[in-house]
């Protein structure tokens, strides 16, 4: 749907949302006549919720694309990923949970090795360990030119998240990186006024960064590619008129939630049973929760079958803390597929249950992915779950007379 | 799909096409695990024709949105509700049966009562009843000016439909009603040159009013809102190359299938058998009929399951002379749902059957909601349902070679 129109058409209520996300959820069988992960799985509290509500299957961006967890998250949340895309440096400066400004430009960046002539000797610097890492991140963020912030967020590795803090910046920034050893590194250059005095001051960086790492051991360059701002996204209080919180563990996720207007809430623990503490701890406080389980997708990718239905048995066991809320609303999903067959992402539809009092009940009794695709919700894109849990919440508005 | 390209594809033919709506058809049952209204009814002609029908269910304006009257009808008619938009003061007159034309302005208008300074003391006039209403407008059909017509039409206690006819009008002309008591009426003024000359005279017309009405017991002023012409769309003569007529009771529905260039028949008594009978009598004369039965919706929105499966059993009983008529192609639908259970208009998909000899029968023996998820139109937008009867009308050319 339209955001504009969406945006007309919500209205407040007192109603609460849950959006209860298993990254990667839909799965396929690991041969042929088996089942998927999620019809594996022993789910007596998904079955009884899937009872009483509508199903179906959520295609997230389009017709056989796979969508990284940027776009994914982004179509279950009521966006078209086709529309807003999230870039690969702003991406890996959310990834680090960096708190990235509407502003702010970000880059990927690597620490490299240059020789005597700052020719590019090692474009990954020999993968040097994560902690060395660290502190040549340190050494750098002494580094201020003309009242623009610089930051040097370490991800793994030779990796890390290059963002720029000032005003009136402009993103249109070539990259230095030449993407191959035996050269030097280009000069970044701007295509636009306002990208060209960032790249002028983005080259003074790199030359004190340059200072600053001579005769380090493991590394003394630094290379800095994809160059993007955050896409303007209208946000959750604005489009859905909701007060939203997100519940996340990493840090990519959380960076999402907060680029559509969520409040990441801080919680105690890193398991999916701390996840669920917080929504309970945190439901009088607002009246959306996005909560995230990110191990389906990580069991998926390691292609451990065996481990996604544990996970999913385990988000399973813990639901009834869910349902005990009485949340209005409910939201299971996930943000695409992610089989153990092919252990990465895929473009498969993803099993989608939405309950309220208010829906059409399907009677279906097991949460799986045969059985959504006889749901009532049809295959539909993942954008139109949102507009469908907001009409079951009473939060739109009727269109005309 | 596209009107530009139904328009180039849509070729003539003898064949003839009945679409009976049934106001708000789509149901819930009343408790989980129960039957809808349309599953609960006996209806074993609608079943009879269901089994050699196509059966599916229609997304009447966008997923989640709950449509009025209006959108309702103009996406079972084939257009996209969400670009042709009826306004409240042009759904007004049409609601009154007015003759609405596309160069005529509407507005909603009040009777009120003004203070000695001309301040407002009741902006509905203390809701007076409908045949003093009647009185005072026929006092306001004396007032010309400039040779722009003005229209006063009651509706109900303090409303009335109001029209201005001339030519050349522009239609952003502020409101007059300023919504709250305690104040005076605002002067209309307009956002452009062709509306401001209008607003003038809506003010002098106004200024007529208020002298006509001076020293009356139970209205001595009125107030304008949501000024507002009809949307301009593509009739059914050219975009189906159909001559369609329109059998409906209230003065709405007759309305929306004028704007979009059904006759109107006029034929004898207001129950769903005078309807059923002027389709027979008319059947020779048209090849396009729509017929409409607003029972449904009524029934929906008072909270009256029983009575709604009841009005679904008497519409079943006239289905024979229906069918007798041999009509080509036949479409059963609603234009959104109305559970009793929810007791408004929903966003709920709407039961929809398409009948002719060369549909691909689902052999689906019982008409209702959980049955036509099963059908071979799937989940589809209400304006697709027009496409898919012109062709098994086989008024639509095949494209390319």
């Amino acid at each position: 749907m339209d955001l504009d129109f969406l945006r007309r058409m919500t209205i407040p209520a007192k109603t609460k949302i849950v959006m209860l996300i298993l990254d990667g959820l839909g799965g396929l069988p690991m041969q042929p006549g088996g089942l998927t992960e999620l019809e594996t799985a022993k789910t007596p509290n998904l079955d009884q919720l899937a009872s009483l509500s509508a199903l179906g299957l959520t295609i997230p961006a389009a017709y056989g694309i796979t969508p990284g967890s940027g776009p994914g998250h982004l179509g279950i949340f009521g966006y078209d990923p086709m529309e807003y895309e999230i870039g690969r440096g702003a991406l890996e400066a959310l990834g680090v949970d960096f708190d990235l400004r509407p502003d702010d430009i970000a880059a990927r960046g690597n620490f490299c090795i240059l020789d005597e002539n700052g020719v590019l000797v090692d474009r990954r610097a020999g993968r040097l360990a994560t902690e060395e890492a660290i502190k040549l991140a340190d050494k750098l963020s002494s580094i201020k030119v003309d009242g623009v912030e610089f930051f040097v967020e370490p991800i793994k590795e030779h990796r890390f998240a290059f963002v720029i803090r000032g005003t009136g910046l402009g993103a249109n920034i070539s990259e230095t990186d030449p993407l191959k050893n035996g050269v030097k590194p280009l000069r970044a250059t701007g295509a636009d006024t306002a990208s060209n005095r960032i790249a002028q001051l983005i080259n003074i960086f790199v030359d004190r960064a340059t200072q600053l790492l001579a005769g380090e051991k493991f590394a003394n360059g630094i290379l800095l590619r994809g160059f993007d701002k955050l896409p303007v996204i209208p946000k959750y209080q604005e489009i859905f008129k909701l007060n939203p919180a997100a519940i996340a563990v990493n840090g990519m996720y959380k960076g999402v939630s907060r680029l559509v207007g969520m409040e990441v809430l801080q919680f105690p623990g890193k398991t999916i049973a701390d996840e669920f503490a917080a929504l309970e701890e945190n439901w009088q406080s607002y009246d959306f929760f996005y909560l995230h389980v990110k191990q389906t997708d990580t069991a998926g990718e390691d292609g451990d079958f065996d481990r996604k239905v544990k996970v999913i048995e385990e988000v399973d066991g813990l639901l009834p803390r869910l349902t005990a809320l009485q949340p209005d609303v409910v939201i299971i999903s996930g943000d695409h597929s992610s089989p153990a067959a092919l252990m990465f992402h895929s473009w498969h539809p993803v099993p989608t249950l939405l309950y309220s009092n208010f829906v059409r009940p399907d009677g279906i009794t097991s949460f799986g992915e045969r059985n959504c695709l006889k749901g009532s919700l049809g295959i539909l894109p993942a954008k139109e779950v949102m507009p469908l849990a907001m009409a079951n919440a009473f939060r739109l508005a009727k269109y005309g007379a």
